[in-house]
């Protein structure tokens, strides 16, 4: 059954790889909305570039609505990640704008909807904070029992963060929200670090998509920027392919080695943003706090080769 | 050369193990004091103990310190696991208090002068909560720069809690006085339950110690306790040696694999007690906290079958 998709996004040069290859995946996903958020770029900037890439994918009725431009906590200014992404967010290549515009509905609300419209139908992918999913769980109380999944990307569990060695970025970027999001009863899975720091396009791979299919030399050209900031930060020659890691989970779970457990976030001190899992190692002693929230599947293991193969495929066809 | 160690201790049944076994290695480590503190049992069973346990190893001159009762924080009563030791730490085996007696000094005081006296000679191990190991660090400036090595058995960094899905035992006993300890400049390894968790005896090997060497006896008599508790919190016939493990870092540190970095404890919230440490995967695009203070050698992997066999073998020599 083709799934409904709503991908919750920061676009964002992994985000572009994710979304494009959503958008020629059709046999497992129908892209009925473009969310918006802040992180790997402003929000606004996010919502131009969504509409950009709905234009590249000849898809320009898509929905795109735009999302939270700072954090639960209200603070003024959200983290973005411009030395990762560029201030663009397609690496500094003066990408023109689209001709679209985005909905009037937010985020928040366009997810409601939709889920309102299509009960059990839909699954929204996250690809930034967890913001506009906390709000639209906040608005409608039937949400998390008609969401079909919420699959996440984001999350350090047993390896280190990316923002420091605590916290993953997308959660760092909203730590209450994700706090918020991991208490409710909705159908998750989370694909952390764990697994996309194993999973990576070559730099040659890269550059040999230039030619390839229809996305081929957008993503070849917005990639350059992402893949300088890998070999100054990581010393690799290569990517990691964090957002398109976490659709593959959408459009192929059995890719996966799931967990089941519940997780909690922290959301002070110097560990803000980590994400903590309950493994199920041993029966806990006295009560604990993961022990009252539900169990989501946290990805902990993947076939990084067949994974990368899929979404290279994704991206590069015409 | 032969090491001069103090063993901070709990004990506490693996405690025990670890002690005996300590005194029966007297190629790698002269045991120079056992001092005392809160854990696996209050401070004071702690110290009835290690009266209990120096004798029993036929070494009444060597002396023994009492700790601290409470954490740092000033808590008025000290989490105490004896669901996992009994309530005498021996395993309910009610077993008859020695004769001697505790030093006038306490355990910080005495590690103070124990290390003033052999600077640079002087290894500790540190086998619970390391609030001694603060309050000496804090009496005298130049502790942390003359102790040979300080060897901490305690966090989890890239598994699971023992207290709770964040925390391990000992670092959740006193996280202030972990996240002051680690921020001196004290050479360091660090044993967490990364590496614990897979060094077991199984209950066939606990049995058959009966019969084995001078202190084989008493050992299969208190470890039944133990025993009883891994059968029900983990589902397995098998205790993890913590204690030992540690020890073995002290004799033989080859066993191990060590990653280099920083170290910093969650003091909040609910990971209080959590251990993250800078694997160093990265370079950091921003300043945090990791980056402030010194590197300790932390335990990623290990060889448990040769450990677990030395420390067996330490246990039941004559």
């Amino acid at each position: 059954m083709v799934k409904k998709l709503i991908i919750d996004c920061d676009p964002g040069i992994d985000d572009s790889m994710a979304i494009l290859a959503a958008f020629n995946s059709p046999k497992e996903v129908e892209v009925i909305g473009l969310t918006t958020i802040f992180g790997n770029v402003q929000t606004a900037t996010a919502t131009g570039n969504a509409l950009v890439l709905r234009e590249l994918a000849g898809r320009p009725q898509v929905p795109v609505a735009q999302g939270a431009a700072t954090p639960l906590s209200g603070v003024a200014k959200a983290r973005i990640a411009d030395f990762v992404h560029g201030s663009d967010g397609f690496g500094n290549t003066n990408h023109p704008a689209a001709a679209g515009k985005a909905e009037e509905a937010t985020a928040a609300q366009f997810i409601v909807d939709a889920v309102r419209a299509h009960p059990s139908e839909v699954t929204v992918l996250a690809l930034g904070p967890l913001t506009n999913l906390a709000l639209a769980l906040q608005l409608d109380s039937t949400l998390a029992g008609n969401l079909a999944e919420l699959v996440i990307l984001g999350g350090a569990f047993f390896v280190n963060g990316n923002v420091n060695p605590a916290a993953e970025a997308n959660i760092f970027g909203d730590p209450d929200a994700a706090e918020y999001v991991f208490q409710q009863p909705v159908r998750m899975r989370v694909v952390g670090l764990d697994v996309t720091h194993t999973c990576t396009f070559t730099g040659g791979q890269l550059a040999a998509m230039r030619s390839r299919g229809r996305f081929g030399s957008f993503l070849a050209s917005i990639t350059r920027f992402y893949l300088d900031y890998h070999r100054e930060s990581y010393g690799m020659d290569a990517v990691y392919v964090h957002d398109p890691t976490a659709l593959a989970a959408v459009l192929d779970p059995s890719l996966f080695t799931w967990q089941q457990g519940a997780v909690c976030v922290v959301t002070e001190g110097v560990a803000r943003g980590l994400t903590v899992m309950d493994a199920g190692t041993k029966s806990w002693n006295g009560p604990n706090a993961w022990m009252t929230r539900p169990s989501v599947a946290v990805a902990v293991g993947v076939q990084a080769q067949a994974l990368t193969s899929l979404i290279l495929d994704r991206m590069t066809i015409s």
